[in-house]
């Protein structure tokens, strides 16, 4: 099986999105073809055998052959005409913007390209943290209190620190501040704003555990095992950075059957049918027994490979078991009953 | 201003839209050009002069000349080369699928295209009748009870009859029924499941007051006048059908200033930031004095020209104040320090 990986594009975690994709080239036992999105969202070829991260900081890539994207896949320029680069389905990899946003998957729904990711109305819901919380209470999984906030209004903060401040819409820790004390508030909300107009206020609760756990429904649910991330108080971009680049086993998280069948449960109410055909990865706090959602990645880092048994087999499983649209069928039949009506 | 209007795409609601966009040559005093999407979401320029229905309805449009959406816009081949199809702003008018779920706004944003229309997230959230739901309710705007069942889930309906189902992720009155008693609800749900794997069940009040308003913003709120749409019970798809070729003003509703005033605040809370950029029309149940929401409609009909008093200001005041993406700087900090750390 070909599998195509697109990566990069207009994100703040463009350079994360160039480590996972270059992390799993040690990972994966399937052919692998390289597509980059650059920060001006052209689409480049990469030779899988040349693949280095300083190609796109040097912009070296701009050497590589470019891409056009339509119906049915990718194409590039031939001396006469264009040819089709073959895969079998394509991985979104980009994190944070365009690729978890709902762009890429609306572009590869559109051009009717086979992926694994997040569909646009899930990226959506995990990409706004707001939204999060709605789903999640609606189907019945339980969120932390929370608060937004809006650049441009001014508003009494309901909640009291510690609090944790996050910009409404990105990943990967960016713009992420804990208020101890009324005397940081100013700074943390200023930092968030940098990268969105909109924030988010969740109490800070010291010492809570959290878990991760990944998977994907194929003809069944496909679980990794349960991470119990090592942290200090938070991970934020930095440390996190050198996080996605992870292609080593982690250790397994000693928590009894109970818990982990609950996270299971939480996991499958939340994936179901909303992250079909993406592989995710839920962060669950733990408060006295109860699981709690913290949030939804529907594009994890490096795939969150580490976290699976046989990470290839779950790639495999997943690329058969992708979800298909309805096709509407191209029909004119109001409009050829009224011009008949009309004796046109 | 040369206007570019984008209709047709793969929709149950294809045809309305074939309609909306013919409907509003009439309208609009702008330069108007059209681009046709057709149901394989190949594109085509449709000369302004030769734009009837029987064009698409018989093929004919095929020997227009074909586009191709890239980064700044549409382009058509030349002998040598290809051109840049030029337009100021283009209006998106594909009703359902495609336009309203997120994937136009999404090709749009992605190329850099300047557009009206909602974006990716509101489309998201008008699109699925219980994200709409959800968001009315956190933003403090009252909605009917509900309840959504699930084509492959047998659950008990909590609601009892008279009561409506509606495919959860359909315009234009498709698939929709009225259920009075309970023999009537497998073939009501029948119906609807034919359309989405989801449905919704609201309560039915019968002679509830029913009322539109449409709008957008600019550096101001530009209201419509509130229309109370004269229905039988309610407007199936085929009558519906003949209501989006409107282009004559409707009479204004005869409403006290203070519910005229609430559906405005009603309006403006769901409309700002989630639609800016997009002229919606919102339509709303008034009961005992009070303002519920029932859909938003973010591509009404022929852009529901017929309730504004100088749609064409509204237009080019809209064009002048699209919503602008934050750029992400193109940088490779991380990437950088890691390889001077290791000396590369």
């Amino acid at each position: 099986m070909k599998i195509g990986i697109v990566f990069g594009a207009q994100s703040f975690e463009h350079e994360i999105s160039v480590v996972s994709a270059i992390a799993l080239k040690k990972i994966l036992k399937h052919d692998i073809i390289y597509i980059f999105c650059d920060y001006q969202r052209e689409f480049y070829l990469i030779p899988t055998d040349k693949i280095n991260s300083k190609r796109f900081s040097s912009g070296e890539y701009k050497k590589d052959k470019a891409l056009t994207l339509r119906h049915g896949g990718f194409f590039q320029k031939k001396t006469f005409g264009e040819s089709l680069v073959e895969c079998d389905v394509i991985i979104n990899l980009v994190h944070g913007r365009d690729g978890e946003d709902g762009k890429i998957s609306s572009l590869f729904d559109f051009y009717g390209i086979s992926y694994i990711g997040p569909r646009t109305e899930g990226s959506c819901i995990s990409y706004n943290k707001l939204l999060t919380k709605l789903y999640a209470k609606e189907v019945g999984v339980n969120v932390l209190a929370y608060q937004v906030l809006y650049k441009h209004k001014k508003e009494p903060i309901n909640i009291k620190p510690p609090f944790i401040v996050k910009p409404l819409c990105l990943g990967s820790s960016i713009g992420i501040g804990i208020v101890k004390d009324e005397s940081q508030i100013d700074y943390a909300l200023d930092v968030a704003f940098e990268f969105d107009n909109a924030v988010l206020i969740e109490p800070f609760l010291q010492g809570v555990k959290e878990y991760n756990l990944a998977g994907c429904k194929t003809d069944k649910f496909l679980f990794s095992i349960v991470e119990e991330p090592h942290k200090e108080e938070f991970l934020d971009f930095d440390k996190k950075y050198l996080d996605f680049s992870r292609t080593k086993r982690v250790n397994e998280a000693t928590i009894d059957t109970t818990l982990e069948l609950k996270m299971k449960e939480a996991f499958q109410t939340l994936y179901d049918p909303l992250f079909l055909g993406a592989l995710i990865r839920c962060d669950f706090f733990v408060i006295e027994s109860e699981v709690y959602l913290n949030e939804i990645n529907p594009i994890p880092g490096s795939m969150a490979n580490y976290l699976f048994d046989d990470f290839n087999m779950v790639i495999t499983e997943l690329s058969k078991n992708l979800p298909s649209c309805v096709t509407v069928p191209a029909q004119y039949r109001y409009i050829n009953s009224i011009q008949a009506a009309k004796g046109k």
